[in-house]
């Protein structure tokens, strides 16, 4: 067994038996599954609950990652390894004494905003980015300290910029693009990018159409070219995947993905009245089976194999190897 | 070093530095510590944010305890390992998921009831004991599947009796004594005993004075005497220590362990209206300093220095060895 490992950085399906199976097809040794949105501790709890019963269930398809040795168990056993991952602070509330306890519960990545000002940071959405909140520094020494990475992707710039200079660890933008390709307001900045990448971190390419260039019309060619334009800028070990899968998620998901509990009136986010639902993926990325075709639109630009596999997997295994276990 | 190891399978003391330097001095390897009466689950979590908290300030002396591997490390540090325990099932609510949660979390003993009825089975003092509940029987086999071990110390005969025979893996009676010695409500009858013995059950041996004959004023002797007499009964390796310590704690922590919030009454439990606060510990059981005391005793009565390290941690040892792993 030569090939590298094959790691997707994000994801938030409606998981069933049959997109683990699609994992299996796709070749996946690990996915970093989002569990939560906008709910509290006790609302994370039944999630992680919900997917006990999965891995009981479908033990010969998936199971609990915790560490990077996971992965590599994962391989041996043709399996995918399942991390945690919150797209929000709100599963730590207000109470510092959570990051630890999310930690043993397995949790492994936590942004410190959706889309707004959270207790901890400003989210991308916001007109005023006034950067880490009080809270948001100590919050953010305790994940250090725990092993529980700082995820910027939905962040404002300046909130960003701050974890980056204020984390002594290396942090992630889990799902996002280069604003150069495309310039989402999810995207990011050659700024962001490269202090991401000078202090060890890792950008998770998005297969989210409202990331893409073209959106659903983007080629495999074009998004291919764009990694390759921003492993010239940042280095190819600081890139990964991070497709931000929502397969076969019913649009009333988006919404509460948006809206949460945080306002009573609708809110389109990256969508708009007109196109309120989820957008239709790439022809070439509709579910995990279609992972090996990134292979070969990344070789078709030029990566050579061991670079390929770097952002297809090896790059998140090292960082998973150097991120998930407490300060020494 | 050839001491066996030294482990006291309950307390629930007014924890504090002194009391952890205490251990240390009493040469404890490992305490089984309760860390919720009634308790939701959300301030279980709480109170394990405040062990966490603990176990980081007090690095030096002690750890959390999750697997019987960390007993010898906590020998081989010169630290105390620190396991926890529920006295209620309050901590997992009406809702079995959370059996894994906590386990997950590193809770390891698991009462079924505490005085009361409970949503699982009768506590010790119902006027009528009706045994494992539905959502008991269904529990109790997901305590077993994951590695979280039934305690019956304050649950009544019948529910006892049910929980030995329904569990497929040996439950304990953290701490009581037996009803031949002291006929105290929370004390245990021979068939009890028996039943947990032939199981592959241990007994933790109490200290409490509304345990003990002649209460606070029980002899060392008296207690050793006891502990003899079992043995006869069900054998030395079905025996282990539960003080029950309640060191420090202020008479108010005694009323919530009786009260909780289910009524708006007095209940006294062991207690009465002339003398409802703690106890006054015997003198030569007073902390963790005196656990060499139980050795000096246990060899006065005729114990040999295998059977005494087999009653003073080595029996629960074994038994954390067999029982803290989820079902193979």
């Amino acid at each position: 067994m030569t090939q590298g490992f094959r790691i997707d950085g994000c994801q938030y399906a409606n998981w069933s038996e049959k997109i683990f199976r699609q994992m299996r097809e796709g070749g996946l040794d690990a996915v970093h599954v989002t569990i939560s949105y906008h709910e509290n501790f006790r609302e994370t709890v039944l999630n992680i609950e919900q997917w006990n019963r999965w891995f009981e269930q479908y033990s010969d398809l998936i199971f609990q990652g915790r560490f990077a040795s996971d992965v590599k168990l994962a391989r041996e056993t043709n399996r995918t390894a399942i991390f945690f991952g919150f797209q929000n602070p709100s599963s730590i509330e207000d109470d510092i004494g959570l990051v630890e306890i999310v930690h043993t519960l397995g949790v492994r990545f936590m942004q410190l905003t959706y889309n707004n000002q959270s207790l901890l940071a400003t989210g991308c959405y916001e007109p005023d980015d006034t950067g880490l909140t009080r809270m948001g520094k100590e919050v953010v020494k305790e994940m250090n300290r725990v092993g529980l990475v700082v995820d910027m992707s939905h962040s404002a710039e300046r909130s960003t910029l701050e974890a980056i200079e204020h984390s002594d660890r290396p942090i992630v933008i889990s799902h996002a693009n280069p604003e150069f390709w495309f310039p989402a307001l999810r995207n990011k900045s050659d700024k962001v990018l490269k202090a991401l990448a000078e202090s060890g971190g890792l950008l998770g390419c998005s297969l989210y159409p409202h990331h893409l260039k073209d959106k659903s019309n983007c080629t495999l060619q074009s998004f291919c070219e764009m990694i390759a334009k921003t492993a010239e800028m940042i280095g190819v070990d600081h890139i990964g995947i991070g497709s931000d899968l929502c397969q076969d998620q019913p649009d009333s998901i988006v919404e509460w993905m948006r809206v949460g509990r945080w306002t009573k009136s609708i809110d389109y986010g990256e969508g708009s009245a007109s196109n309120p639902g989820f957008p239709d993926m790439p022809e070439w990325y509709k579910d995990n089976r279609d992972f090996p075709n990134l292979e070969n639109g990344l070789r078709s630009v030029g990566f050579n194999q061991v670079e390929a596999d770097k952002i297809l997997g090896d790059n998140w295994l090292k960082f998973f190897d150097e991120s998930f276990q407490p300060t020494p």
